[in-house]
């Protein structure tokens, strides 16, 4: 095993598993547990899903979107022993930032938490004056510190990569408009100092038709392999009754991440259980987190369902990665 | 008990009624029967909802929202000695009418139902060049009588107040447009003789944010109470899969009920059971009656589901008001 | 000339005129003088039209629409000898009111005086959280009071009839949205105290194609006739670039004014000159007021133009109404 | 029986059937083996539905609505012993087509099927600049030939008579636009070869109100009877939450088939299974095929559910013409 | 001259004509009498428009788009000595039809007229259920017959072809909605009898950005030419004020029409002139007829400004085909 | 008036300019010789308008709109010894670029001119996978060297600031979506480098009602005075027939220009003349560029008229201000 890892990265090996379904013969499946985390999991709570999760000090810890019951969207953290039972704190982040205009808070959804360097970045997706994307980082998953927001509205779906590219930290994200965005490609950023961004780049545009034609953006931090970056996107599709979010993987090139090498042409997961069917938004599966173990490949994926509760499937690198090249555009 | 009654009004010993579950930490809770009325309960129905009850005779009798298999909009008139079970009339209402022109019959749903001094009065969304709000009264459930409509088209969700305030009767109502509406406030209006209306004032908007940031419109006949009139009302979210309709409440003004003293913050109950999220319209919950006895301070909640079926929640007025005042906007 | 009289009223023998230029076969013709009011005849002004002038003390006096430079609308007072050159007042009409939150203006537009009894009458466009219909009157055209809104929004084009209607009050209006409502029909409506309204009755709808299918609106007050309400009403066609505003008439039973005698089939006048088809709202002939003189029949109606200007057209009773007769729908 | 056949046409011995039960007092009633084609059986596909079956060689044969796990709508061929059980085959169809751009296939959908003659035409909603109508055939359910297309864009729902009329071939359609068609009337053309169309008639247009008010469509190939063409077609309305697709029923006449003899005013089956209100597309049944046996009026109805599985329905011809002339509109 | 006629057709001596000025550098230029036809020709006429002419009996015939004062859509007939002065007919054209549902007239707007074998074809766009084509025939400017529709709505301008092609008529069409239509491609049908209508391929779509990316329409008859068919073409952008309608032109492949040899990138003529920029819908230029003068090669174009009034346009064929070719996309 | 001069800057002696009219009233005047620039001007344009303008050795240069007749957005530039009479290159400028992908052009408009340093930046709203605002810079109007964009889309107006403003370069712009942009506000950001944009800042809103209620963008690049940076800016208002753009001023704040320290509540300029109202776009004024002379104070503005034609209007620094300040919100 160690003279050919896919995944470039360390082993987690408490990584939460189950074993693929005999009779499965999809590329990712679902866990039996789901969902993992129900909507109601701390009293103020409407709904938990779209959730950031990392390891963190042997266990793991997490940032979560959990809009209470006034249906405000706001982010909580959490921790966890296992990855599967989680411990979220009933108040929500309340973030240290230097500027009181930036730092006042509005909403927060869709969190990511991205290692770098010497800290856990969160970035979310911010109100000010609009949807933009948010910068802070953490140390302890207690105190959190908010930085500038990274680009003008309007934004949603910033995925830091989890290490320097050519120098500069980089992020994807899909430039959106102020409402419901009936469009959405997923652009490339690039900082010197994680507050200025410029150097933009076009990544991957919808389809003309099918699971991602509507917008597409990016899920999980991507995963450094042999590869290329291992990127897990959602894709959205426009029926008579509405959005339908499914979720696809591409491989991005190493050093030019702006430059798709595979994609997939068909979703590796879409909206099929109830738990993904019905909620507070009918058909979405909407992945925000992976934990990976680069020894044995093992890929936990962690996503909303429903935009209601949180759930997991599972993969791993190799299997995921001739899956992409085999089923690409 | 009898030192202090929040509620002002009669007692009504044989209220529907089922304790609050142990384990409920919510304001309200919902029957274990749900849904009370399935949509087919008379052979004509597509679905019954949206429905209004009151204690009559001892019993029970209500007006019914029954969809036709045609899905058109009916008002049925029902009968129960217990609250939950119900013998709705196969044949909708015939309204009783001097008028040719307002008497005929193009289309009424979401009725409610509201005894004031001799008679009980029902109101509901009439079809007459457009919604508007109907107006008609009945004695004993089997003769209805229709007066002029209260208002110009467009307008939903009329309801009266039991008793006259400063001398005039008063409406609450949700003015609106020809379709599916995407705004809306509740609005108050004033009446000497039950046809003419005027001083009319606006009682409560949307929110910017939430679940009642679409639009809202009062639910069951208000509450007088010490604390004021409670109010129960609906409010809608915009997703992206479309309305998302929960239910919060309000203390208003006894003497200027335009003048909202509290309101509610986070929902009181939302569409979360499978009967609220999935039938014609999915994600739905719309109170239109509440039964309540003084000396215990009970309500019995009458709601829709889904725009399919009809349900019941209970909360007592001691233990809402308490919730509204602590978790006010 | 004294037997047989087609207007019921009185003389105006001052009335602005102009005789029908001879090549001409409309049944309206236009001021040699148009605009008659130019944008900017205030020093606030960016816009005069849509205004309402009445006979007032051997002169002429009215309320008229000014949009100031922010493109706020504003009803001001002016004053003429002749009913063609004017003095406007550079303030805004402050309207007395006794109660606060109604006398608050947010906006007003689209007047119309109507003498009633012993005073005039102002109706208009009012905001209060929404469009509706703000009701006021004066002696002078110093002093004005406003009365309670007559309707609940959203509602625009509210204009009296002259005299009281089966021993009521009588208006007509067009029920709307809160935007460029691509609806509206004409209403009537009635109160006993100018401030309570009910018996709401429908008098006129869009037709399927042709100038008046998106909505149709009252103009000028109506002229009693011997031949019943004469009503010159606006209605709108879209086309893919917009709106357009043209004008047609009818007659409307004189005791029952929601029954329509007589509607023309063709408009009576269109946009079709510069100064209606260029302007802050291209192809806008909008008439909101009428002189009449009984003995001549003589009429001289007062229309907006391209939502900037103030023009003038002439048109006799006899003439007009055997225009209505023989192209009626 | 022999003596008085409503349905003019062959006997099917083998008809898939199941008794009505009891408790049962609609006129159409599902399998208990609903859905009897789930969303993946066979490995590529996302759902199976809308589907088109007819008896063949003894057995039954059809086109099956696959779309794939890239949401891509693709055609596929399947064979069945009893119509229960599908055998259907992995890879979509391939049209033999002589012309290279009407071959060129770009996506297929909602198949119909019909014997004509000497062979098997096939039509489905074909994508060539914006969804039409193709056409094609088979002998022998392998080999599949295309023709031109019957329309030019946008239709959908081409539904061909299983005989000439007139001497004529015929179809339905419905005229739709190139996104969700929010309107969509059923219309009549007739051909002498199957290649050029003509004689266009209107048949039925929507409703005011109701299950069938926003577009209607043909479902099934129209059955002969004595009472003249039984057509099974669906509606649908428009809620504030999207679409509701229901079916209903009427009877053409046998001669001028645009002209319609009976409609149904209810629906005969209308979204109510969890089946039929979660999946793809929530809220949806569209049948699209119907077996019938002659001697006996058993009639077998295939439908799609929730865009997503394939169910089954039964009646007979007797029962279903009678209830279509007692609910008539 | 005679050798080398690049347009395949006859002499028209007599056709308008006025030369190029002196200082014009564009491939077309306007008459100086522009507008040729008044909006108030005839006495009902709010607009003539959109009008098609052709050579008759030495002198010149026509069918107009005349909407009426009450924006019907109506076509009239007239003649004219010159081409320019016309006197057109006061009553529309009342066709003569075999089948009475066809022959009830709705509206009919945007004619064509085309010589073929031994009459004048018309096609317009008529009102049947929706727009679609609707074809008749005159010998003599005096009766006119009406043929079957040729196609389902939603179509508009419908374009025949002067001569068989591959034995088969032919027509150029833009299918549409039944709305103000936001898109539209060229499609070409055939059809053995003028009733049936098949063989549809498509011809031209729109472009990603300028004059001819929301929508483009066949003009004028295409004319026959050594280098194709010379076809002239409108297209339209949308900006924020609403669609801006220009002309272009393209060079179609003679035996098969629907290839595309040369298509201009820049407009021909675009909407410039203070007649064709305001008036009943603004920023419209819309030919739909051409003379041409085989020896000459000159070619009159008439087209209707801002769907108002009727004008012209010179051009040869040799300059246009020049600029056709040194100007394609 | 060397002791006192409100403009921060330098003096350009030949200023193109204009005196007041002795009848105007108004803060801003328009030339006598508008629109100074004709559409036609070079000969492949349809139009040039919103065009940037500078002092350029001694004379005058600038970058300007042209859009082509097919109707493609391009950028010339041009040189004028009088700033009046110009002549404009007949090429579209070709920026010299590093990345090829970001030198590919796709369209170009609206751009501004801002000398800062050493050399002319130019920005304008560059078509990358949407809108947003490119970047680039000149020595001598001759080579013109593009640099990565700024932002990300969707944007547009991006404005750079004079000079560097805490040690950093500062633009303006108004994020907006991929098509007509019904809404937008006025935000700052800062850079090091030109390249990497951050430290957003919320500038200016719109307002609930009037002429810039729907959006508002930076006009010509802000002039540096002693009040603080004078701003002209455009602002919106949506008429039922489209877009009006206007005109207003702001002072922001010297060193933190996200403040606002005054702003117009009235329009400076409006579509009012013939060449305003009527062209491509009709009711369009759009400053984009504005030469000033500091010891006079004097302010020349250009700006676009019905997205059509160049125009000028003129003001003094002290004239505008004082306006700002007597006329603010």
């Amino acid at each position: 095993m160690s003279q050919k890892q896919t995944i470039i990265g360390n082993a987690l090996p408490n990584i939460p598993w189950e074993p693929k379904p005999q009779q499965c013969s999809d590329v990712l499946w679902r866990s039996e547990m789901n969902p993992i985390i129900q909507r109601d999991l701390i009293p103020c709570s409407n709904s938990i899903f779209n959730s950031a999760v990392v390891p963190f000090g042997g266990e793991f810890a997490g940032v979560f979107r959990c809009d209470d019951k006034g249906r405000s969207m706001r982010l909580h953290r959490g921790v966890s022993k296992d990855g599967i039972h989680w411990n979220i704190n009933n108040d929500p982040i309340s973030f240290i930032c230097d500027d009181e205009e930036i730092g006042k808070f509005v909403y927060g959804y869709d969190p990511r938490v991205c290692w770098i360097d010497d800290r856990y970045y969160v970035t979310w997706c911010n109100g000010y004056h609009g949807p933009t994307i948010g910068v802070g980082y953490t140390y302890d998953f207690k105190e959190f510190y908010q930085l500038e927001n990274a680009y003008l509205p309007f934004n949603r779906n910033g995925v830091l990569f989890p290490r320097r590219i050519n120098g500069k930290y980089a992020m994807l994200s899909r430039p959106s408009d102020n409402g419901h965005t009936p469009f959405g490609d997923i652009f490339y950023s690039e900082s010197l100092d994680m507050c200025h961004w410029g150097c933009h780049r076009h990544v991957m545009s919808t389809t003309s038709e099918g699971w991602q034609s509507t917008k597409v953006g990016a899920g999980p931090i991507p995963i450094e392999t042999t590869e290329g970056w291992l990127l897990i996107y959602h894709g959205v599709l426009t029926s008579c009754n509405g959005y339908v979010y499914s979720a696809g993987a591409a491989l991005l090139d190493i050093d030019r991440p702006w430059k798709v090498l595979y994609r997939t042409y068909p979703y590796i997961i879409s909206p099929q259980k109830i738990y993904e069917c019905v909620g507070d938004v009918p058909n979405v599966v909407f992945p925000c987190a992976a934990l990976h173990d680069a020894p044995t490949g093992r890929i936990a994926i962690y996503y909303g369902a429903a935009d209601t509760v949180t759930c997991m499937a599972y993969t791993t690198a190799d299997e995921l990665i001739a899956f992409i090249k085999d089923n690409r555009m």
